[in-house]
């Protein structure tokens, strides 16, 4: 296990790497603690939550939701929990994003930890303390940013990662070699899914390597004023076309970077567009879909980076740098 | 007018005080503000809301819910409301509280700025940056803490505030002067609720001498480690007997404080429990209530200030100063 401290604006983060579920009794208190999970997980490492208290929710980003909040809640209350309990949120994005939030408004505040179980928590949900739930149809529209006390990483959970969680948390990592990373990019272009997912010691170095570039952003720029935007990168084409088209996150990621990365090369003569593209195949990602140009371009207009007729656009000026770029609605349209 | 700003740890929040509501045209912009308040509010000053977007609530504690807040959201969506909008909620406490609430979860917090409008808001509610909705039939079970931009206090308001109001607001200017300043308690003595009414530079000067006493303690202990618990002096036992014998929140302070300080002169020799009574019966409050001491003492128990067989009560050394005690749970049970 290596320790790390990061001290964020209001709240210093403890990352525990390479650390095992077992570690958990000796960071979080058990008989003040209430583990939120979903019911994948319980499933998947049943033994894991003996002796925990343990609020099962239903899997899956539909369940992102206040109803979800008022139950778990109401579930709080009658575990007896007070201003010393401490909630860990053990699962994917949709966990670690209720458990933030609850831990941020319950009692005005409790503590909170996380042990991110998929990927994508690992490498991006579970870091830098945005959480939050869905409203309808607009994603992430309640919320706060409110760092956790902790994270725990361990690897062995992945285990039972479906395989398209693993193309998810994949599509941003290669973002993230994208915007920050260029050495990283070059091991992506040399390695591939199945070895990272036969070897231990490398996806652990990938996901520590991976959780370190997140902080870095986000403690630069904790309230996202400025560099944390370039971790849209891919995400604003892929919030688009995610739901209309019925892509998981990381197939509308992938087909947004490869979007970003081409109008980077027309517009500020980024030469790797292919280079690219070539690695997020290599990772089992889509790299085009047919749409509907206007239904996707009024979706895109309709996007909160939106500025009367411009757009804050991340692109890529080289592999491992970004920049944000305002960018005029009708050169998009042309582009789309 | 006249204008104060306090750094508050996250946020500097600006006092106008002696202002007027026309003067929130040049504080918050008319064009990105959305204005939240409730029935009573709007139809007594109806003229004033002229120009402003408005969202106006059902009044009264029962709405200080989540389904209100859930109504909130879906107007303020479809009022076009984004990270740059800014909400202003003109009422009471309940308004108030919800204001700040929504303005720290909406789009994860968008600015937000107050106009307190009943007597107790201006004194207690608005300051301090706490807000929160109640669940069922606990307050405040859920919400943050995060300071507004600004308070703007217009005394004139309170022509249409009801009387009982009065008396609630009453209760919280002699629990400031009980903890905190001698000087205010004599002039509260010298004084009449009939005679405060009347005066409005008075009233404007009680106003702001006890805003500025909440301001103090809270600057100093914002996220209520120590100080902040001074402002509970009668509070405890208030809060289990308000709902339980239908009281208005200023009687059960009211009722609360006359114990604490009975409690005091017990416990700490304090000798000036008659004066405490008398200024209480004189603001029209009442000093006694008889109850069932069993089903009482169970509620007190279960509050969250509670350690063991021990309890945190705020006792009085003497007017103007008090302090947080631990007792033990059947002197207290034995003193009611
Ligand atoms: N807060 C942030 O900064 C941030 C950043 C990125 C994404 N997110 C959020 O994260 C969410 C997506 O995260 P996600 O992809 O992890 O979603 P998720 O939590 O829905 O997990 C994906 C699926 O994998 C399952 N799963 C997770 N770990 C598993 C394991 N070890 N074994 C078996 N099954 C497992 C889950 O039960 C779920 O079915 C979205 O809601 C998104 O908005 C937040
Ligand atoms: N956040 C804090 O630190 C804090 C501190 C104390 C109390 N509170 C909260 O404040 C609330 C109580 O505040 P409140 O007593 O102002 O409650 P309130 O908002 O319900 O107002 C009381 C009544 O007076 C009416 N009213 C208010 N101003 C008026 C005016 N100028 N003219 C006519 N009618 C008017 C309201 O419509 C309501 O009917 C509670 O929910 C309590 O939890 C919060
Ligand atoms: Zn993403
Ligand atoms: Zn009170």
């Amino acid at each position: 296990m290596q320790t790390k401290k990061f001290d964020f604006s209001r709240q210093s983060v403890q990352y525990y790497f390479d650390a095992s579920f077992s570690d958990l009794k000796s960071i979080a208190p058990q008989a003040k603690t209430i583990v939120i999970t979903d019911e994948h997980l319980f499933a998947a490492h049943a033994k894991k939550f003996k002796g925990w208290k343990t609020i099962v929710l239903k899997p899956g980003e539909q369940f992102k939701t206040q109803a979800t909040v008022d139950s778990v809640i109401e579930q709080l209350i009658n575990l007896g929990a007070d201003r010393q309990t401490m909630l860990v949120g053990v699962g994917g994005g949709v966990i670690t994003d209720l458990t933030g939030y609850i831990g941020s408004i319950f009692l005005r505040g409790v503590a909170f930890g996380f042990v991110p179980t998929s990927l994508l928590a690992m490498v991006d949900a579970s870091i830098g303390g945005k959480n939050g739930i869905d409203v309808g149809v607009y994603k992430n529209m309640v919320g706060t940013i409110n760092q956790p006390r902790f994270l725990l990483y361990d690897a062995g959970l992945l285990k039972s990662l479906p395989e398209t969680e693993w193309r998810n948390g994949f599509a941003e990592i290669i973002k993230h070699a994208a915007i920050k990373d260029a050495a990283m990019f070059k091991q992506l272009e040399s390695a591939s899914l199945k070895r990272f997912q036969k070897n231990k010691p490398d996806v652990q170095a990938l996901i520590k390597r991976n959780a370190l570039i997140k902080t870095k952003v986000v403690l630069n720029d904790e309230f996202e004023k400025n560099e944390r935007r370039l971790l849209n990168f891919g995400h604003t084409l892929a919030h688009a076309i995610e739901t209309q088209y019925g892509l998981t996150h990381g197939e509308a990621v992938a087909i947004g970077m490869v979007f970003a990365s081409g109008l980077s090369e027309e517009l500020l003569g980024f030469r790797h567009h292919n280079r690219l593209t070539k690695v997020i195949e290599q990772y089992s990602l889509p790299t085009e879909l047919s749409f509907d140009r206007q239904k996707v371009f009024d979706v895109l207009r309709s996007d909160k980076k939106k500025e009367a007729d411009f757009m804050n656009f991340i692109l890529l000026e080289k592999i491992g740098k970004a920049i944000i770029q305002k960018i005029p609605l009708n050169t998009l349209f042309n582009y789309l």
